[in-house]
């Protein structure tokens, strides 16, 4: 008996990252697990198309060590509060205690900051872009979550710095247009949220959360865009010279998403036989299957040949599973494994001179044979279409707008609000939810913030959250 | 004024990977190194052909957890013994002291095989090949040398399991293949050695190292490839059912290499003006420099434009250096850098309808432009044979045979030995050198062994080593 979307969401979850090969929790460390060859292989198309995001946006990849020395680490205060209590630390090498204490990075402010400081030294060397893809750890103290909360976290770090504030926020607009671009690739839609004061990123002098909202109705944080100002160019001391000779601080900003991009992309788009890949994230984004009856077997093996050879050739990743079980197993198979078209050829289709192309989603097109490639576009097409469609019209009816403060909402409140910590905080409480902040861009509100009663300056989001 | 290789290779090297941009040593923990744009892209393409090359023989990517609980990796009693100097401790998290100690893997065997205990039930499971690329963590006490011998190492592991001893034999001549494969990239030749008994792999059944000699005269072992028999499947209980119902112990395998193959590579082809690489890996394998004359301009940017675009769509990895220096200076830039061929164009080349073509080794030719593509492509062969015929040549100079200890060769002595442990240790003593181990494939001997006199059952390598 397997477990149900649509009836338990976190136990189906639990189980489908297991079911489809994605991951193995087995892994003797709590939060620490097995990427397994087929979730390894999504993970790795994931990376390349941010890869090619930020490539196309000139920024550099690098790679920083993984170890930071704990004095660095410190050198600015808020950063160091903010992460004391999730640190990785190694004390020992070999039989030696180490002179100085070393931590898994959570975040590479710091490793990257003390190189920047050398890096940099005039104005011809800004903007300086640079981004790398690594794992990061967090000792996570709530309950583990394949992919959504995990204690090693694959992700991708960008650290830009600029000659001033208005350059950065540039490069907040371009962080802003490459989740557009890239979000495409996994249907999924986000809200971007300013979140408030008491919420952002530990030494940023303001935050962007990339938020979508799960099948549990909860929302989940799947990036971040930081604008630090001069928050960490003042204690590493990143300066540059100006074009008067004039030392001064750069600004800088971060971005980063992690894998919890696959991990939402699994939970908004699966269903009870399985995960759905968009095509941009699928190993396998074709399975060619034969149906073979006694006697006519040579005939639709040649076919199924023929046709993986034209697809193949066009650029697709395609698969022919000739594996001697039935094809209704197979089907189960790939169906639990999320590959968007199965193209199934059989004695009858021969004849008919077509294939039959079934979408993950269940839709069954006959297409001609002669036309299959302009079929298999087609329908990927329209497939990714209608899965980031059905996302958008989930997330649009977990969105409520509200003059009052409803409790028992599932999903997201959008209340009138002045903006003040306090005001924000009592919400929270009273509805038990957590401030995702402020929309982006800003929506105009003419109502009164519900707990003082003065006028509103924005709307702002609460939720239930990871 | 730069260090010439010529005078100083190691100072040279030390020099060269920071002015040619392919790392930054000035990171505050010692033998931990930034990979610098231009170098984290070499390392990519590596990657790249090393995941292609495993890909083909159907080993499949993983990546497993970076920690290793102390208790996992004490299960196999040699290769603690092997490691236990070299690992990083990791003992705290946040303010708690954990429970077990995690240490980072040096190497993943004991991570890895307690997922294969639950991964592998039948012979049908067999054989079961995957490999990681990833960073691994070693406490080295020696002196630290960028990409050579650092502490935070890039590289790639393969872990095969097998139903028999023959089985996992084929799968180390399968390896063997692929290094043949794989090194062509590097233009590297490269010996194979079998470890003498008291310096195999830790665990291992026998190890079998590839190694290079350096213009240091010393060799460096780049990968090793490793039977370990059941030494790791019996400690973690590692079985298969076999068709008769019997259970049984699995096989093991063991491949890798690290960075240290870019650090072989730089040192093999690089010269006074700088690094060289082989076509393969190289980031840009072709610079267009426009030669400028005052008026001309425009004529000349056209025609670099246009062939920029022929040379691309052509799929090489070609960059156009437009900045406003001297052709000179781009020369010298370029060359630091490595890049395998140059294409020069100016007024006088596009009168002639030719363009300049010089090669990273000086070679320059004059090419018509319509024949551009056949000439790039004729170049770049001749040259990547260029370098492997002079690293070629250069290591049969560094193999001396020869029947009596010689002391003070350069290189490599090869002497006839009975096989004999205590008479190998005795030839290291009194020759000051390391044993690489006896050839592979064997080499017929016919001598006596140079220490006890008894009939020498194989020819044994010695050299310094790093």
């Amino acid at each position: 008996m397997t477990v149900k979307k649509s009836k338990d969401f976190d136990a189906w979850y639990n189980d489908i990252v297991e079911r489809a090969d994605l991951c193995d929790k087995r892994y003797p460390i709590k939060g620490m697990n097995v990427w397994r060859p087929y979730g390894w292989e999504v993970s790795l198309l994931i990376d390349a198309l941010i890869r090619e995001e930020l490539k196309k946006t000139c920024h550099k990849e690098v790679c920083f060590p993984l170890l930071i020395p704990e004095k660095l680490f410190k050198k600015e205060a808020d950063h160091i509060k903010g992460f004391d209590a999730q640190v990785y630390w190694v004390t020992h090498a070999g039989d030696n205690e180490l002179e100085e204490r070393l931590l898994l990075r959570p975040t590479s402010e710091t490793a990257i900051y003390s190189m920047y400081h050398l890096w940099i030294r005039s104005h011809a060397d800004l903007p300086l872009k640079t981004f790398q893809i690594v794992n990061t750890f967090r000792y996570e103290t709530k309950m583990t979550k394949a992919f959504l909360r995990v204690r090693e976290i694959h992700f991708f770090e960008s650290h830009t710095c600029h000659r001033d504030f208005e350059d950065a926020e540039r490069q907040i607009q371009e962080d802003l247009d490459i989740a557009k671009d890239f979000f495409k690739n996994l249907c999924l839609p986000y809200l971007l949220n300013k979140r408030p004061e008491w919420d952002k990123f530990a030494g940023a002098f303001y935050s962007i959360g990339i938020d979508v909202i799960l099948p549990s109705k909860r929302v989940i944080q799947l990036g971040s865009i930081h604008q630090y100002k001069e928050n960490f160019s003042r204690p590493f001391e990143i300066t540059y010279e100006d074009e008067e000779g004039k030392h001064r601080y750069c600004h800088q900003t971060t971005y980063g998403m992690s894998e919890r991009l696959l991990g939402a992309t699994i939970s908004i788009h699966g269903d009870d036989k399985g995960i759905s890949l968009p095509p941009m994230i699928a190993p396998i984004q074709i399975i060619i299957i034969p149906i073979i009856f006694k006697g006519k077997e040579d005939r639709v093996q040649k076919k199924c040949h023929e046709v993986y050879d034209t697809i193949q050739d066009n650029g697709w990743r395609v698969h022919l599973d000739d594996r001697d079980i039935t094809p209704g197993m197979k089907y189960y198979d790939w169906e639990l494994k999320g590959v968007p078209l199965r193209v199934e050829i059989g004695p009858r289709d021969i004849e008919k001179k077509m294939v039959t192309v079934v979408r993950r989603d269940g839709k069954k097109i006959g297409v001609q044979e002669e036309s299959i490639l302009e079929g298999i576009e087609r329908e990927m097409t329209d497939y990714s279409e209608t899965l980031m469609k059905q996302a958008q019209s989930f997330t649009k009816d977990m969105i409520h707008r509200s003059e009052t403060l409803m409790k028992g909402i599932e999903g997201i409140i959008e209340v009138p609000w002045c903006g003040n910590e306090t005001c924000g905080l009592e919400m929270e409480e009273e509805l038990d939810m957590k401030t995702l902040g402020t929309p982006i861009p800003p929506v105009e509100c003419t109502g009164t913030c519900l707990r003082c009663g003065k006028k509103a300056t924005t709307w702002v989001r609460l939720a239930h959250t990871y």
